[in-house]
């Protein structure tokens, strides 16, 4: 259960790209950055919210269960926002360099002005 | 996006407990201690892994997608540990009383004999 756990909190994100409102291009990039990171996807859930009234577009709530732990994504157009979580335990072998490299891939996606990054180890 | 998110890595779980081999006690804690709390569970997903070679039991992961962000749990019976993860937005109102309660149900219900906390302010 010992292992790494990055979080990133993106901010001055484009609302209108994809990825902040189109589920399926969410759930698409984060299945394709954990294959690409060398980390084992089992299930994977996404949910789109209900627009708030008078909002054009509402945010997507999703997350990639692993063999090693879990990816976990929050997208908030309204506010340009973007929180992600990546988490694997070293159970077996080392993980840490595939959780900075799916955590890179998915903030380069998201292209913010800011991130604001915080790393824990569990376990 | 600001919120409160909480981590607990906990060692010494009986590892025969339901909670820790059952999915369905698993899920049913987890969703019926969001309830409790007063956050909103939008979906969930748990998946039990396959027990490796020689071991009876194998873990559960899982989650929870709330409205206001995530429940994250994941058990090690074979290890008697379990990390969870609770994060809530204060998108409208100031969830923090409600993260710290799911999260004091959630140990208080695996009996662990220590826990490592975690405390992170996202966003």
């Amino acid at each position: 259960m010992q292992g790494l756990h990055l979080t990133a909190d993106l901010r001055g994100c484009d609302p209108a790209q994809p990825l902040m409102i189109d589920l399926s291009a969410l759930q698409s990039l984060c299945v394709e950055a954990v294959e690409a990171a060398g980390l084992g996807a089992v299930a994977e859930l996404f949910h789109r919210f209900t627009p708030a009234p008078g909002e054009a577009q509402s945010g997507i709530t999703g997350v990639v269960l692993l063999a090693e732990s879990h990816l976990a994504v929050h997208t908030w157009p309204e506010l340009g926002a973007v929180t992600l979580d990546v988490y694997a335990c070293n159970l077996g072998r080392d993980n840490s360099a595939r959780v900075e490299s799916l955590m890179r891939q998915l903030i380069e996606a998201f292209a913010p002005a800011a991130a604001q990054r915080q790393t824990l180890r569990r376990g």
